[in-house]
């Protein structure tokens, strides 16, 4: 297989490092069409382990070299990008138009670890399937149930029963430990990381905000969404 | 003056940026030497009267494309670094090591935003004053006390009455609510990206985890950090 550089319309993607490319092979096995490991890479044994007899492993430090931009890189896992749908009946991350793709894995990695596993992303926005977004999650990305929606309205058509919480600075509610769901069927939902939601959201549902001095002007998208998570999810994923 | 590019050893630092340049004359006024701006910048009068008579204001496109490495640069501060000195009766965040000049920058902008405003470093780690740690603050650093020490021995014995939360895998609390200190004269611990606080810190304090999923490894420091200062904090910066 003649593997090029990523590119949002490539049918496969792949992922950066050992620890991305074990979450891989042992959550999409069916997906990974090959792995490929610089010489200098000491755990040939795991990830042989994990391929089993269908997936090819070979050395190959000049590809390597050539998809990677980072030095540090021993292994890459090549997997053919595929489709999901959400549950409709568990709590949903909602991203409208997320701009940046460090911070976009970093939100998949804080969501998998309290226990919101289904994701969805309105477009124009960063791309999942990104081998940065795969990087910066940890390979959280394939935990996810992850689903790309045109417009906001689509998403919300889709899911009207939903409670839905946006997290807006102009909002009515602030954060605390009442401001739950009647059950896990709710939505967290959060804007550009420079222009937050519009301020017309607030129609859609329950407009939040996270409490914090008047020092800052706002608090980084991926800290926002992570104590959104960790307060509203808590009481599901820690029972 | 001839502005160089920065180093850690450099007399000064600058700013990338309007925003940070303008909490750079809010809060440290005293301590700017000059702002630079690109003759593009369209915002010239808030950043002449933030100035005053005493700072010189300078147009020169070359020195900020030299300086900056980003495109959409306009303005750069320029400012002699300083030394603070903690509070002995407000909380501290104590970072061991951190690897991560964004992390450390994020992790500014939480704790302003959540009301702690002391910060030590524990060396060797992130320059506080590289250009790329105050730009992903937004500025925030300019509001925090920032101490740097040798060694986290010379900080505990600084502060040998602060009640001690170290953040750790291994743990023997879960933060919750009840995770509270008795009074302000507390400290958050964090450990390095990679490699985390040691085992044996424990012997220093309370050591805590924050709950979450066994599907990730860890949470990215700036969420574990930034939901620890709103845990434990809250009670007092929402008073």
């Amino acid at each position: 297989m003649d593997i090029k550089k990523y590119k949002k319309e490539s049918e496969y993607s792949y992922t950066l490092g050992a620890f991305p490319t074990i979450e891989l092979l042992k959550t999409r096995h069916e997906k990974v069409l090959e792995v490929i490991v610089h010489s200098g890479f000491t755990d040939m044994e795991t990830i042989k382990t994990l391929c089993g007899t269908n997936i090819p492993v070979s050395v190959n430090d000049k590809l390597i070299a050539k998809l990677s931009d980072k030095e540090n890189c021993f292994v890459i896992g090549v997997f053919k990008k595929y489709d999901d749908e959400l549950r409709s009946n568990k709590p949903h991350i909602v991203l409208v138009n997320p701009g940046n793709m460090g911070n976009l894995g970093t939100i998949m990695r804080s969501a998998v670890g309290f226990g919101i596993k289904d994701m969805a992303i309105i477009t124009p926005g960063a791309d999942p399937f990104n081998p940065k977004t795969i990087r910066s999650s940890m390979g959280a990305a394939f935990r996810l149930n992850i689903k790309c929606f045109d417009s906001f309205d689509e998403y919300v058509s889709a899911y009207p029963e939903y409670e839905k919480f946006l997290f807006m600075l102009r909002a009515k509610e602030t954060l605390s430990d009442k401001t739950a769901s009647k059950n896990e069927r709710y939505s967290l939902i959060f804007g550009n990381e420079a222009t937050g939601l519009p301020d017309d959201y607030d129609r859609y549902g329950r407009s939040v905000i996270i409490p914090e001095t008047d020092e800052v002007d706002s608090l980084n998208i991926t800290i926002a969404a992570g104590i959104a998570m960790f307060i509203l999810n808590r009481p599901y994923f820690t029972k």
